[in-house]
């Protein structure tokens, strides 16, 4: 009784083509992480619930796959409690550990339980499928992979500026137009103080997120139903009214801002990173975006967000500075600022746009073919020559009919088929097939 | 209220010297798979319970890590379901998927569902975690890599042939001096038809396999306790005295067994991949193994394990010749062969016997110290320069002193540090110290 086989909804099967562009997208990013001076780690796909639980929000608590545990399950929980169905409790009781949500609590956690073997400010990359129990959509998987980059234990803002240097050089070496988009969420504190809507910053960031997508009419809307005076309300509209270069934009906003020292702090900031630009080289324009604000509550500092310019999609990389995310674990007073790029979309955009290399798909250079035992010894030695030359090589595996093997070659993109036959071997010689042109030649060894 | 962080038992988590080494190995024998035409394919972590279950023993059902359903995981169990405990029942409710328990179940599910997508014969590899909930101990983890390379839908013996060329170059290139054990499990089933226990062949294996381990005695009884007549163990003896090289081996053995039709055809597809390698010069002995059984119960032909000659360890490398591991999924009468290796104790043994290479731990070549925002401004073009050449180059993000910046460079086993004050930024040069001979001169750019 043959099961029709299938895999869970959300998650995929990656074919030959296609781990093949992926692993080009992963390869080229890590090429540049390393360039910096970034050093790969890797964390278990499972951790403690303990220390994903209460870090993502209730709503991110909610999407944690939990693994149930081994042997006796339901050794903690008694009948009453099971029959009462409280599910968070029980699942408490019967799950100790989860899949891993994002790489940045996991990170966290590494640093803080292995502070004493690493060297800081400790520079990390880490490229690891996550898991999120979401409403599976185009586009949204429930596993999918981040490529996360992280100094921790500075303070500089030379750290900010080597991430815009670090998504500059991806892009470039991906041939992906992109605009970086930067905020600072000191600027953000800021205006929620000179509005006087101090406590209300989450609130506004929120709705401020929305600019974009449903215009200043809306957002207004949107901020008086989250309790925002009209006062408020009324004070923020110049600041959405800002426009200019980057220079411009600061310039208007620390005239709107003055009264608050974190907002003075946030444009100081920015300031320092737009000056050091100055300096560099970079492909991609770097946008001062007073909209930006990132949902995530433990950026402190600066923030990014990168668009693709030639294809409609959201953000393809994210990230920040953060002043406390190893509290949490025990490890106070250490900065830090990462990024992380969306390996998912970054293939969606390559692929809509076409921009893989072509040389990428095909690994088997040479195919030759099976004209039975005699002839396959002979080949071995010269499939071995060619591998140990580096050059990819196989023999097909069973004596079929030449036109069956010739199909293979095809379908698999070999470029070349070696034949090798009697007078071949007699004469010491191959026949190398193109199989993009047809031609064909004898070549002497 | 910090938490002490820890991460689940039977798990780890690898820091950059650790990753540095894994990677190396993933890529040596990636490279090779690559050479011999292999194709990458990487499947979802979570697998449909029904595509795990039953596939590994009752034993290795066990083992399966289960992820507890997302949203209401009681609705489908009643009060009297919960208060009777059944856990096998309740867990075949509550939970839906599992953790992949290998690669082996996973790759025969992909190519049954994505078989109109694929070229026959199909080659791939895949490296990636596999999950056990085994009792941890020392070298046993719940969360390990498998790095496994299969082809499907050929009979060839080229194949066999072909698994230990692939052996052969990725114990070369990782500089493992190892010995390819061979046996067949028509052989063995010729042996129980011979002395009479045709249904018994998987008692007789599995007390077999422990020859080595236990000694023939302590085999005698064990076959004895598993219900083997008295007769049947006394003809198996003189198939354990079997001795001599792989040919004078087979020769004895074919005389004992003449008269299986299966034990025969075992010797012949032995011979022949003997005798095919004699054409090729391989660096590792293959011997014949007649107390190889592997304990799978999917393998029909060809048997491999691999055993490190430099350490006492379990084997590093196993697979074998599967004729119907497709079956269960709906496709029939596909043969395949395949071998995995052990990326673990690949990494115990070149841990153990310092077998890695010096210079794959660093990965930033040269560090610039920082003396203030303005050398920084000059650094940052002298450092982008030198990634663009594909070195390696990291600015220190602070301007701490400089004793604290020599000693990260230190700590991080970086090669060259460059000073660049005030004078080198006038006179257009770079003061270059050599951290291993402590050597310091000044370059002109």
């Amino acid at each position: 009784m043959a099961q029709k086989p299938s895999i869970p909804k959300g998650t995929r099967d990656f074919t030959p083509a296609e781990t093949v562009k992926r692993d080009y997208i992963f390869n080229t990013i890590k090429d540049v992480f390393k360039l910096y001076g970034y050093m790969p780690i890797e964390t278990p796909a499972m951790e403690n619930l303990s220390t994903l639980l209460g870090k993502y929000g209730e709503e991110g608590d909610k999407l944690l796959f939990r693994i149930l545990n081994s042997g006796d399950f339901f050794s903690k929980t008694d009948d009453k409690t099971l029959t009462n169905r409280d599910l968070n409790h029980i699942s408490g009781q019967i799950c100790e550990k989860g899949l891993r949500y994002d790489l940045t609590v996991p990170f966290a956690r590494f640093v803080v339980q292995n502070q004493n073997e690493l060297t800081f400010p400790f520079k990390r990359y880490q490229i690891q499928p996550v898991w999120r129990a979401d409403r599976p959509q185009k586009g949204r998987y429930r596993e999918f992979f981040q490529c996360d980059v992280d100094v921790i234990g500075s303070n500089g803002l030379l750290n900010e500026l080597e991430m815009i240097q670090i998504i500059d050089d991806v892009y470039r070496k991906l041939k992906i137009s992109v605009v970086i988009k930067l905020n600072n969420r000191k600027i953000l504190a800021g205006i929620a103080e000179i509005i006087g809507e101090t406590d209300r910053m989450v609130d506004i960031t929120i709705a401020i997120d929305k600019l974009d997508k449903i215009g200043q009419e809306k957002v207004n809307e949107e901020l008086k139903a989250r309790g925002l005076s009209n006062n408020a309300i009324e004070k923020l509209q110049p600041i959405f009214a800002i426009s200019g270069d980057n220079t411009e934009k600061l310039q208007k906003l620390s005239e709107i801002i003055a009264d608050s020292a974190i907002g003075m702090k946030g444009i100081e900031e920015l300031t320092t990173i737009f000056s050091l630009l100055k300096g560099l080289e970079l492909n991609t324009k770097v946008e001062l975006d007073l909209t930006l604000a990132r949902g995530l509550s433990y950026y402190t500092g600066a923030i990014f967000e990168v668009k693709a310019l030639d294809m409609e999609i959201g953000s393809v990389t994210g990230g920040g500075r953060y002043d406390d995310l190893t509290g949490i674990f025990g490890l106070k007073d250490v900065s830090g600022v990462g990024i992380s790029f969306g390996a998912d979309r970054i293939f969606d955009v390559m692929n809509h746009l076409n921009l893989f290399p072509e040389d990428i798909a095909s690994t088997t250079e040479v195919l030759f073919v099976n004209f039975g035992d005699r002839e396959v010894l002979h080949c071995l030695k010269l499939a071995a020559k060619l591998r140990n030359n580096g050059i990819s090589a196989e023999i097909y595996p069973d004596n079929d009919k030449l036109k069956k093997q010739m199909s293979y070659a095809d379908k698999k993109d070999i470029p070349f088929v070696a034949i090798v036959g009697e007078e071949e071997i007699k004469n010491n010689t191959v026949t190398i097939k193109n199989m993009k042109s047809g031609e064909q030649k004898k070549v002497q060894l």
